[in-house]
């Protein structure tokens, strides 16, 4: 391995693994063993315990902020021991990626066009006698690992067709009238990210002119819980400190905030709290 | 971009991001796209959400421990969305600091003693159409990625004369024969850091013989809340297991420790409570 | 220091700092100002506050998947400011260990055989005037990036030729028809780590046809608290959701899963809750 393919490709580590145990930093040393100096950075450890659909979500919204050939290493694997397969992709995009087949991957995947997948079955790309419960550490830290150094992905393993998909952000379902979504992540801050996409939004639009105005003028209302309606804006800064407003947040889905403050506590939501966006009176 | 430059300047992070989301680690995409092999070293994301003071006093405390050339992209920007302005600094300490202008920067910047401030405004120097909710991703990471890379500042934007200034650490109040302050920082092992700095000690004693005759012969007296005064030692060591000891922290303040305990328990106190330090009977 | 120095030795750095403070951040900016470009990777930060014993268990598990010569950088360290020594080891192994002489580091040093003690006391390889409360920035960072860097241990300070040992995994005890042992760990997902190992398994199992057939047909009891016995297998996927199971963990320790849930929960147990391994009837 050169040192110019060392920098050209860093892995970004995706886990449910959290920070108190050690499972993270030893994965890294695996990294560090296989392909000294590769640059691991870590995307989020904090996916809520074996929650497939939280990782999946995240990874989606994460990859393209990457540099072009990022190996993404992903763990979220209730699975593990079972007969769900690991496996790597390779992707038109640029991005790899690496991590059980339990749909983790997919949608962030798709998005990026899959080009190639195998399973990671090729015993000297992963560690002596992997155990059946850290694959993290035996089989897909190693295999990203030698992807980093440049190893093809069809000496990984045998390639396969198809892998599971899972559709993390379902669309919310539109009716004449109205979009009728739900909360699908909670962040730090209690921001409450909804499964209503801009696309979503300009896509009413077009066909409902009043709808359309009402957008424009930033008057569209957003209905979530028994608390009155509000309206979605274009930054916390336009409602007063204390008060709600939904705005296309970070990764251009409707996010309900409450300036200075915390959404889900306000409104008492969690994930799958029913969300409803209409033009208003 | 040599790989000289590349190993001349760090960036240290420090935010309220957490470790749940993936804020932070998008964040380090950005940086990595930008300036490849750049060095991110997380000083901490665990800020109390929306905490300047906090975030301030922090940065404050930490940048002299990093090398002199250091870039700290610090994100605790409860106003983003509002027209608080994105700023970057250089200063003649040879530090950089990157952030929103809420007086998140101030004081550690004032001590390495600002050069140039300028606000963050050349569109080549941001991510594309910047969200109104995530400047630490489209504004901030870009800047300090570049600066790293050497650019200047003032191709970043226009000049500013002036910064929000915020006193993280006004100092505890002196009287002829006590010092009265409070806590203004609890860590995780409970510890209670005071502001009270070691120069204003000094100060009292070089008036008070009593004080100061009391200071060397480590018997001042500390006092917080209903629990009998303790004393001001040099070591944990100095009293015995689950007894308190008033001390001078890593950072040069008076300090609120338990031996092998948890002060802020044992005192059941929090930030802002009261102490008091006197030469005692 | 050449790069090829550089990249021969990275810094795995575990501690009971958390993710709160600013604490390994700032360890972090001393590293990179005596070793700019040093490796430095987080093992964790989650040990729980001051207990030596995980932090020794978790070191012991975790050396042998890093690089030959790492330097470990240790800090769980209850008796800073107290008489106990700073130290730095060297290993035939190849790994060096650096921290705090409570035990900490005597498992995992003792596994890599330990050729070399010394104290860490020379000035010019510590920060000016280090604090009584903060050693792991004031002395053992800059040990470890000094080792790194190639300075010998023997110009860190004298040799010395013991260090305090501290048996984390007190192996379970046997008695002529089972082991007894207990729960030494919990993770992140409620699995139960006990300290029965794989090794005592097969010890037992040699001296006893009945239980050396149990084992081989996966029919081994094991009994926690009040719960029905239940049986040590080979995977999570044995079980129906939410059966527990007994499996020789990632570690090669005996641990208690429940499958898809949380085994620390289901079962009411931690830290030092009693587990007997049998035959079965």
């Amino acid at each position: 391995m050169s040192r110019a393919d060392r920098s050209s490709t860093a892995i970004a580590i995706l886990s449910d693994f959290g920070y108190r145990d050690h499972y993270v930093g030893v994965m890294k040393g695996v990294i560090e063993s296989i392909a000294p100096g590769a640059r691991s950075l870590d995307l989020t450890h904090g996916i809520p315990p074996q929650q497939v659909n939280a990782g999946a979500l995240v990874l989606a919204q994460s990859w393209r902020y990457f540099p072009q050939r990022t190996v993404f290493l992903a763990v979220v694997d209730p699975g593990v021991g079972t007969d769900r397969l690991p496996i790597a992709i390779a992707t038109h995009a640029g991005a790899f990626f690496v991590g059980p087949d339990n749909g983790l991957l997919w949608t962030a995947a798709a998005a990026a066009q899959i080009k190639q997948i195998v399973e990671l079955k090729t015993a000297r790309y992963r560690l002596p006698n992997p155990s059946s419960t850290f694959h993290g550490r035996d089989i897909f830290a190693p295999a990203a690992a030698w992807i980093s150094r440049g190893v093809r992905l069809s000496s990984l393993g045998p390639p396969r067709e198809q892998i599971v998909k899972l559709e993390v952000t379902t669309e919310a379902r539109e009716t004449s009238r109205a979009i009728e979504g739900k909360v699908i992540y909670i962040d730090r801050f209690g921001n409450l990210v909804t499964n209503i996409s801009r696309g979503q939004i300009d896509r009413l639009a077009a066909r409902d002119p009043r709808f359309a105005e009402r957008l424009t003028q930033g008057r569209l209302e957003i209905r979530l819980g028994r608390r009155p309606a509000f309206r979605i804006g274009r930054a916390y800064g336009e409602v007063a400190p204390g008060r709600p407003l939904g705005l296309f947040g970070s990764f251009e889905m409707v996010e309900i905030a409450v300036r200075d403050g915390d959404a889900a506590a306000y409104f008492g939501a969690g994930a799958g709290s029913r969300v409803t966006i209409t033009a208003g009176k």
